[in-house]
């Protein structure tokens, strides 16, 4: 095996040249996950140029046997990206396909590579006039092939969809190191089964995604953002149907945030103080955030929320509400939801749950999970915030105050897990909204996931990964 | 094999019931498709009542060996619900499955049956105030399944998206019978592969669509409606452009008619005289139907859409536009657009074409491809319209005037077909944007689609069919 590593290495030094295959100390950056949880050992990284660079990497390794970890921006919050420790697996980092390859403003639509930087994307897009909404927090390092490959969520869902919604088509590399070309563009196609969607979320394990036509909207002429503080999560969902039907399409955010989490705020982020000081808000009010994206103008946009907070406040689903005077204020509200995982690390390490429940059933899945969780754990510090648009909690876990955090977290995580996954299943929910599966949550999918569900999966990866050869035993267990 | 059929038949009464088994004659509704190009004989058409009892016939065919065609409204336009002609396989009718098993209206989704038939699910969410926004010709007749395994489009697709994008989850049965239930009614979900998308679009070859969770949306205010005549249809892109700018989400509709599709209206349907008599259009013009959606008001939809028309009026892309003044007067500029498929059957027989094109590579696509059909066939007419704002033309050929049209199909569609389909390939474009593959455009889709998503279709369809049972030789050929 040795030797077959050794001319594998020699044959990936011709194919993209020595200086793009890495090997050796001092790659940690490509082996040790963001979150660092995950550290792992890489035979090499392979940094290809182009599209049929990868190919070529893929028919190499696939010849010798080597498995593939496909990596971009490497921001990845469940160690999908990054390898095991065996020393036998190939990164294939795609940060040097970074071109725009092709703008066509009439069709809405840019085509990108996939190591494109998600800011950079934005940036080309604004340049020419246009939104590519897309935005979450890693969006300075991340790459548009990662977010597809996970199908990545953010703060602009609610009205623009996942990843997958602004994706128009993919150039894929196979199994078999064949390029796919599904960079149509196209917003209607009917012939066949739908292979982008298919390799979007697959997160690397059915293909490697090199290039992404991405769907392009026009800029809104003004954003105008609010909070609101509301007695409760009830009071919070009817305010999301409020805003809903008064605003339509114009809601662009509808995010929620436990008292805790803006506590840990004020305690942590340096000018960040508390929004209800000084206003008669009770301190077990719930604080929403409403943004409307407008294309007329910011005194239509600001009215449409008015009218939606209006209607809120007269049937008391919302307490108090402070609708943002400028842009410098818009981002001072977005900076204290923004600044909520910060401020968690801040307080020290805790669990993270990033799931979703249909928005009806949230409150109720909030009150019994938060009941289940203090049986467990009497104590524990619920900082529970997120996407409530989307049906998407952020439902997190500190350790009790002064207790020791990381003894907590191997003391409890099971048991925790256990109450809060037990209570998505039993809520009709899912153990992964945004994140992914990857390493972390892969034994739970085995849990959680129906029978039918996880064979379908099983026979898609055989069919399209027969050899195991693409990210293996990251969200599916190694055949 | 004749044995075993009337075996087969035997279990398959003692399942779902005598009556619920139709063999014989008299099944021409079952067995014809609904442009009558397909005519098929059915083992026999079955018409179970839940989905365990689909399930349930699912396991007896696949025991017998005998294929399944699954069935919804069967008003499919490829023949791709029709069976073949053979006498040997069973048609699922699914039209009992009809149940609205949930409404949730605070998560904006409603549970439905397969069998339930697009009208009245339209109906049932406008009961309790909200829209369910898929809306094509045959709505009240073709049913939901059949629209999510065809990926239906309309008209509501340049804001709405297709079926896919109205579809929150799925209930399937699979080719072993068993059930994936997939109703979770989930916004984000990002734990595996979408087996959803998978199954959407797939013309019931990988799975039998039984219940999906649909997603729901605030029902607007007003919608307004206008007509703009166009020099051409680069002045329609341009159009296009200035009023998705200027309209945002608020622009549901935008759709395009070549002069002759409005002629033929105007000769064969009564009541609908040509909309630009007495005004200052030259006859080449091209006409647009616009629609605004708005969730304010009335005045608010119509100055939305008077500024769009007004920047482009300046701009000579539009001649002279006409904005309906009452609900009756929208119904009839939606009337024109509609009536052109009845019309263009009054007028005789004639080639249909469902194509998408980059919209911006619509203008030169519609100018090549008329010059190649001339070519080929001097005096072709061109029927030319539909959902210029999803990139999806109707690009239909009728024979030249006075000439006998079925003759004429039979001499000229093959070479005609070549013209529209190579003119499609060469601007990267797509042969079938909204109807699909079924039987009609297999072949086709065999020399046009790429070696690659073609070999990557197969694998799929032999690891979730292998025995091949569900529509055998519909979107891929038999193995």
């Amino acid at each position: 095996v040795h030797t077959n590593h050794d001319e594998l290495l020699t044959h990936l030094r011709t194919t993209v040249g020595e200086a793009s295959v890495l090997t050796g100390d001092g790659l940690e950056a490509y082996e040790v996950d963001w979150r660092k949880r995950y550290r792992g050992r890489a035979l090499a990284v392979v940094r290809p140029r182009s599209t049929d660079e990868v190919a070529a990497v893929v028919r190499l390794c696939r010849r010798h046997g080597v498995a593939i970890v496909p990596q971009g921006g490497h921001t990845g919050l469940v160690g999908g990206g990054t390898p095991d420790d065996s020393g036998r697996q190939v990164v294939l980092q795609l940060g040097r396909l970074n071109r725009v390859r092709a703008f066509d403003e009439a069709n809405f639509s840019m085509t990108v590579e996939a190591g494109c930087v998600l800011q950079s994307v934005q940036e080309a897009a604004a340049a020419r006039g246009l939104w590519f909404p897309l935005s979450l927090a890693a969006e300075g390092s991340c790459t548009i092939g990662g977010n597809l490959a996970t199908n990545a969520g953010g703060t602009q869902v609610l009205r623009f969809g996942n990843a997958r919604e602004l994706c128009l088509g993919l150039e894929v590399v196979t199994a078999d190191g064949q390029v796919w070309d599904g960079l149509g563009g196209l917003r209607k196609d009917n012939t066949g089964y739908s292979l982008r969607d298919l390799f979007i979320g697959s997160e690397g394990t059915l293909g490697v995604i090199t290039a992404a036509v991405l769907q392009l909207v026009p800029r809104p002429v003004a954003q105008v953002t609010a909070l609101a503080a509301v007695p409760d999560l009830d009071a919070a969902v009817s305010l999301l149907r409020t805003a809903t039907a008064r605003c339509g399409a114009s809601l662009t955010a509808f995010e929620v945030m436990n008292p805790l989490s803006l506590e840990l705020v004020a305690r942590h982020v340096p000018g960040l103080s508390p929004p209800w000081a000084g206003h008669a808000v009770p301190p077990s009010a719930w604080t929403v955030l409403l943004e409307v994206s407008d294309g007329e103008s910011e005194a239509h946009a600001q009215a449409l929320l008015e009218s939606a907070l209006g209607e809120a406040l007269e049937h008391d689903h919302v307490l108090e509400a402070l609708v943002a005077s400028s842009v410098a204020h818009s981002r001072q509200f977005w900076h204290l939801r923004e600044a909520i995982p910060l401020a968690q690390a801040a307080e020290g390490l805790n669990l993270k749950h990033d799931i979703s429940i249909p928005v009806s059933r949230i409150p109720a899945f909030v009150a019994a999970t938060d009941r289940s969780v203090q049986a467990v754990s009497p104590g524990a510090r619920m900082v529970t915030f997120g996407h409530l648009g989307d049906g998407n909690l952020h439902y997190n876990v500190q350790a009790p105050a002064g207790v020791e955090p990381s003894g907590y977290l191997q003391a409890f995580e099971p048991a925790i897990n256990a109450c809060v996954y037990d209570a998505v299943q039993a809520h009709g929910g899912s153990i992964s909204a945004e994140h992914g599966i990857g390493a972390l949550k892969r034994d739970e999918l085995e849990r959680r996931k129906s029978a039918v569900a996880l064979a379908l999966m099983r026979s898609i990866k055989q069919a399209l990964d027969p050899a195991d050869l693409f990210n293996p035993g990251r969200l599916l267990r190694r055949r």
